[in-house]
């Protein structure tokens, strides 16, 4: 081993390739939100999406450089020039200049068959098409990184003329080459043989981009990197079309732990299991319990003699520390169930629980964080309501009003608008307060009313605005009657911040998020 | 490549190893039938259970041997014998005898410090347990399979003794030498060196049996067969303790048609996708999606450059043909899809509308579909929606009932339960039909009176179910206020399907998605 440890550039297509995923739609605020911790996190790139394929992803890189981003390259996708098209004339190329990003991604094909028959070009014209468009992005003075898409389907057609396509791209400037296990039928030996010559070719940084069909990305991956690749691509938690894109999760634990390689900065690796939650639950889909390092029962152990064996030898069936990502032995429910998580997540939030003083409090938290996590609560994207609960057991928490009832009615009738109302009964520090509100259904009716209700003696929260609104169902179990779990997100146009419910009701679920996040609104203005 | 390809022994361990994933209990009847299906399927050896390890896997040997099983050997799991006991008073020696199975597996100590902490034992005494094991059961007249657990671990810790392990028991006459990575920990080029060396040295039937802690149990395997391997354990749809187990429904596709291996009958490999969803289904889980080769999006597209050039040649973005292994070609319905997406998905649903005289059809759907898709909806996981689209522009679409109008009332005082009911009046085939109900939510208490209301002129809705219900608010866009889209998951004990409603009211869009999921039920019925 060298003393001075490889690092492997991390390059997360989360918001661009990880959003083809059926299901997968993220909002603008979304992506936002994700850009910032995986720029926390410490990835080196982060490929944000495609400028003029859809309005969100056009705002997106505007909205994106009134945040402050630390480390990583923000990146914006599209395709080599058109046929018959000079870059200045191009309409997908000029899109990408004027979302003025970090750095460029293009991707051209290295299949021969493919530029024949999909582009319509000839086999030179194609290298032209590349390295005209790498040139004419790198005069721009963009950092320039070239997908070779089908890159190792195309070296079975016609190997020489693969090599081709990545050394014009290479020739023209491009920073990075990446090749692209674009349909995943590759295997991790063929991958490694074809990195080794790409580097050995070209001389350039070289990256690897892989697919899950084979059920082989995080394998092909490794091995590209064993071959001399230093620059990856791939999801958190694997998102992807089809079977997914290679796992970032399960790729920088591996690259980090067990090959030696630098890629994020050592102590944010255990904040991959935190990482992995949040973007699932922006995402809005179900967590497999299964997942490698990051599920719920990635060291969950069931069989009997396993976990007798655990007690006699603590590593028996551990293949690594679970600390290490975030994890614990025998985590089931509760998403935070070490303490030092919880004193790592409060630090994050400025809030200052280590050392012996504070062991009560942590382990209060860590108690009530098991028990709601028994009961569908996940505090990922809702930074909000556990800062509260940290707060409530810090002895610091206000109660701004109490709740004595609210009603709410929507009405519609067969071809008139729909109508929503919501009236509030709370209690304030005067006194009792009742107020009748509409609004775009029941959660946000109840919302404006209990705003109204507030804003004589709370006026910052006329700034408030609700952005999003989750809903998700959770599993039924033991008998009991399904719950739903409610994730808002609230701005007031400073900050951003998320909030959880759970219920059996969707509107009791929502209230209590609601009522989170006013809370949190009213303690960050320091009331 | 020779002439004559080399077969690889597929032994599954779905029913042992595969039953020790959280969530997942086999019935007795479950295990039988699983058996037939995987004998049928083609596997070499069925590891059913450990006889004295429960009552069921006990009562299961005595029930298989009622059935045919034809190709497939049938084995019992146990451990090596007790320290200090004889094989002939060894209990648990004695029930995998009585369960009179066609082979046995038994797994003992490779890691040095397991064998001294956990079983403690010294080195030398460990090694006669492994041999006199083996030397008794073969002397029995059993097939023996031997199971070197954490063998790569112990590797590590003490090479030699790791070796002298698996010599013993291959000196002992072990058929089979099974090299297991039971932390799932190791990388692939790990795992080759250590199967190169364990075939050279012993001359025995080399096996693996890979876990998927780190995401890599598939490429363990193949990287086993490529160093000399001959014999792979795993389990269907990679069910297992933590991460799972090795996945045969990737292993076996990936070493037939990707590395030229025999394992089962060629023309089974395209039943791969209905057993892995029997299994699924018994297992009684939700099938992922994104699950490589079987699952439902293993072969989907929702990219429109992707299915662009999947027209212009077809195996530009699958790395197999589907129907290899049973699958199809599947699409995602979005707002930036082509006239091919919409054609070959109606396909799917059983809707032709090929060919010229359904050009204007095309045309129509695809327009409204660009139209909705602006307005915020989205079809993938909403077929049922889309297919009721579909219909509608072929003129196959009825009203089974129009709505006059629904009032809904949720009701919350103070620490008293929340209260939602809903009214609904709706004009039916024989008049005016007007309920009320009470439901876990304002869209919960609308399903039931509109069911309720509906029920007398088609009693199956009686069967229907809502399973999932998700809400997501979308961007704001130029000033308009935001929307919701909901997206509804229904089952009628025999089917599920997804509708979609999308509205500035989230109770008016869910009520959208919930009348195209009652629509869409009785439109199956063929009422």
């Amino acid at each position: 081993m060298s003393a001075k440890k490889t690092e492997i550039e991390i390059y997360d297509t989360t918001l661009r390739d990880g959003a083809q995923s059926r299901g997968i739609n993220f909002s603008l605020e979304d992506k936002v939100r994700i850009t910032k911790r995986l720029d926390d996190f410490g990835v080196h790139f982060i490929e944000a999406g495609w400028p003029d394929s859809n309005p969100t992803d056009g705002e997106y890189f505007k909205r994106i450089k009134k945040h402050k981003i630390k480390n990583a390259r923000i990146v914006a996708f599209g395709r080599t020039r058109a046929k018959g098209r000079t870059c200045a004339k191009d309409a997908t190329i000029q899109a990408l200049l004027r979302a003025e990003p970090d750095a460029l991604t293009i991707f051209g094909k290295s299949w021969d068959l493919q530029a024949e028959q999909v582009l319509k070009v000839s086999l030179k014209e194609n290298l032209k098409i590349i390295s005209d468009t790498v040139k004419y992005l790198k005069k721009k003075g963009f950092f320039v990184l070239y997908d070779a898409e089908h890159f190792f389907d195309g070296y079975i057609s016609n190997a020489g003329y693969a090599v081709d396509t990545i050394m014009a791209a290479a020739d023209a400037g491009a920073d990075r080459i990446v090749l692209c296990d674009t349909n995943g039928g590759s295997l991790p030996s063929f991958i490694a043989a074809l990195v080794c010559e790409a580097v050995s070719k070209t001389g350039a940084v070289i990256g690897v981009h892989a697919h899950n069909d084979s059920e082989l990305a995080v394998a092909n991956t490794l091995a590209a990197v064993e071959a001399g690749a230093t620059h990856v691509h791939g999801t958190i938690n694997g998102y992807g079309e089809r079977a997914g894109n290679a796992n970032l999760c399960s790729i920088i634990p591996n690259l980090m732990l067990k090959m030696n390689f630098k890629c994020i900065p050592k102590k944010n690796l255990a904040r991959l299991r935190e990482l992995a939650r949040f973007v699932c639950e922006l995402a809005n889909v179900p967590m497999p319990g299964n997942l490698p390092y990051v599920g719920d029962y990635a060291f969950t152990h069931k069989a009997g003699a396993h976990m007798d064996a655990m007690k006699k030898m603590a590593h028996s069936y551990e293949h690594i520390k679970p600390l290490l990502v975030g994890g614990s032995t025998g985590t089931v429910v509760s998403d935070v169930s070490g303490r030092s998580n919880v004193i790592e997540l409060a630090g994050q939030l400025g809030i200052d629980i280590t050392g012996d003083a504070h062991k009560r409090t942590v382990r209060a938290v860590l108690k009530e964080l098991k028990e709601l996590g028994y009961g569908g609560y996940r505090f990922e994207g809702a930074e909000g309501s556990f800062e509260l609960l940290v707060r409530k057991h810090l002895g610091v928490r206000k109660e701004f009003f109490s709740l004595e009832g609210f009603r709410v009615v929507v009405d519609k009738r067969a071809s008139e608008k729909i109508y929503s109302e919501a009236t509030i009964r709370i209690e304030v520090p005067d006194g009792k307060e009742f107020m009748v509100a509409e609004g775009n259904g029941p959660v946000d009716a109840l919302d404006n009313a209990l705003k109204k209700a507030l804003l004589r003696f709370y006026p910052s929260l006329g700034e408030m605005r609700l952005i999003d609104y989750k809903v998700r169902v959770l599993d039924e179990r033991d008998g009991t009657a399904a719950s739903v779990r409610v994730l808002i997100t609230s701005t007031d146009g400073k900050g951003v911040w998320g909030t959880v419910g759970v219920s059996e009701n969707v509107i009791q679920a929502s209230w209590k998020a609601l009522v989170d996040s006013i809370e949190y609104k009213l303690l960050k203005d320091g009331l």
